[in-house]
């Protein structure tokens, strides 16, 4: 199946960049540097040549700015349109969004020593630890800030569910950084672990743009369904991109999940599985060196053999026909549900 | 002159503790064991023996949970019985502003790489970096969280003036940070940051409680003149007891900030002096070795010399004469203006 980008996701570029840009140019001048850094609308130094004043907007290669996927900006307009009203009553609320998932990549690429994001070099490596703290620090306080603009109900709701969806992100990142210490992490852990850490946002973006324009709570709970089982189905397609991606499609190199030890759903089910293969498996991933090609092809092969290939792609069947229920039984006008719909397939995409 | 401890402070230390404490409850285990132990509330293990389950209460000593200088709390009920209501009805402001506080104090301690803080190890040093960054961000979220389940126009008002003080406390660090690169630090640089990284949260702390009752906004915003200024002044006694304080007052050995080389306000102002001591300072804090104690004590001979010590302190002066002008220029009751003024002249009375 070839992956075909939806055109809301272009529209949701040009519409929410130039609004993220004018947020992040509320900060403070040190905070601000780093934040554009991070979203990409700047090089180190702060603004590009010949980019407005006080923005730093748009990258060199003329791309719209702060775009990256530019997926949860693109279901935050389409949840807005589910309430029936123009995409750009959601710009807010997707600013907010964007903002908090910038702010959790700031804070995790710290913490995971991570020291490339987007073939960049991550904040933390060229402003230091502590500017690249507060910068996530601000993107948060301002995400709650924006949402709060609009002083309604609907603002506080919004910017509730928002810090509901905070929470969930701070967790699932927890349970990663410990699951790495751990040699005995069940499925049920790491499903809580990815619903936390992925689909709980991505929930919180098909929800909160009908929130932030006052739809009604069955609106806005059918699409935060919708959202969390999208969510899953993504998480999963991405762990299996993570062994068994092309790295043209990934951006990283061939079986980099393997490399890393990463406990991905695949190699957890493959663990869980108790066939000779799981134990195989558990022995060559407890070893203390590094393994060469050869060995993560076999570790790759210990994976598929044990079951965990077949068991993750069901699951994101399983997640995505449920995304697709939801969609079904929530009433939104039918041209958005198409969209969604084509959002949720395009996002896990068998590329392997 | 001798300094007792208000009793508006007792009383907000049992008020404000449990509502702390029960706020940590809300945070999933990880992240609330690290929030707990940092507040105090807990042992490096969790709670302690005895403590009501899930909230952590009472450390060894028997002192009311969360306690620390319970300054903030103290004000922030004030605020809310300057409103003419009574002090309960602060609680839930008083317990945002301490989340804040302690989020701040978490991220600082790792970005400052300190070791030690109330006499306990630092966070991060106890659970690492990562727990740390994540306890405090679920902290911050949480304090606004918490302004927002008051669901009316107040509860936005509340959120949006934590969040601004946010904004101003990242400013503030950030300056603190860059500082330490930097000779060339000028006084109204300094005051800037000390105005951003002390005063606005105390600012907040003196006026939030009022707003998040529906007070009027010339209340709120008197009552923040007077929290502004008071900051100021409790900030410029600080620095001046981070040289002159003795150890059983600060805490700290003697001569703390000199010996950290820290740019302080009386430092600072000496630097600044133009004086044949402001360039004998300078070659001695821009030595590469540690300084001896007789090193110490001939710097901060040099500071008073060149006037660093008479302005802070008549600076100081003058910022707790403007907080009481404000104070008698806000319509209150009258025994809220007492206790406003007697925290005044407590956080400021001189140790030295």
């Amino acid at each position: 199946m070839t992956a075909v980008m939806p055109s809301g996701v272009e529209t949701a570029r040009d519409l929410v960049g130039p609004a993220l840009a004018a947020a992040v140019a509320r900060l403070t001048p040190d905070v601000r540097k780093v934040a554009a850094y991070h979203l990409g609308l700047a090089g180190p130094e702060g603004a590009l040549p010949g980019a407005p004043a006080g923005t730093g907007a748009r990258s060199p290669g003329g791309r719209p700015p702060g775009a990256g996927k530019a997926l949860r900006p693109a279901l935050t307009l389409l949840s807005a349109r589910a309430a029936n009203v123009a995409p750009e009553r959601g710009v807010p609320a997707a600013v907010a969004v964007e903002l908090v998932h910038n702010f959790s990549l700031l804070h995790d690429d710290i913490m995971d020593g991570d020291t490339e994001r987007r073939h960049r070099p991550t904040a933390w490596t060229v402003y230091g630890v502590g500017a690249a703290i507060l910068a996530g620090d601000a993107m948060l306080a301002l995400a709650q800030d924006i949402l709060l603009e609009d002083a309604g109900p609907q603002g506080v709701w919004a910017a509730r569910a928002l810090s509901a969806a905070v929470q969930r992100l701070i967790a699932g990142q927890g349970a990663d950084l410990a699951f790495e210490q751990r040699d005995d992490v069940s499925l049920p852990e790491c499903l809580t672990m990815a619903g936390d850490k992925t689909a709980a946002l991505m929930a919180c973006a098909c929800s909160i743009g009908s929130i932030h324009v006052g739809a009604a709570p069955e609106l806005a709970m059918g699409l935060a369904a919708f959202g969390a089982h999208a969510g899953l189905a993504f998480q999963l397609t991405d762990d299996l991109l993570g062994i068994w991606g092309a790295p043209e499609v990934t951006g990283k190199p061939v079986r980099s999940d393997l490399r890393a030890r990463k406990k991905s759903l695949p190699v957890v089910a493959a663990l869980s599985a108790g066939t000779a293969e799981s134990r195989e498996l558990a022995v060559l991933l407890a070893r203390d060196e590094a393994l060469s090609e050869d060995e993560l092809m076999v570790a790759a092969g210990l994976v598929e053999a044990a079951g965990g290939k077949t068991w993750t792609e069901t699951e994101a069947g399983t997640q995505l026909a449920a995304a697709h229920q939801c969609l079904a039984d929530t009433g939104m006008p039918a041209d958005v549900r198409a969209e969604f719909a084509g959002i949720a397939e395009f996002i896990t995409a068998r590329q392997w």
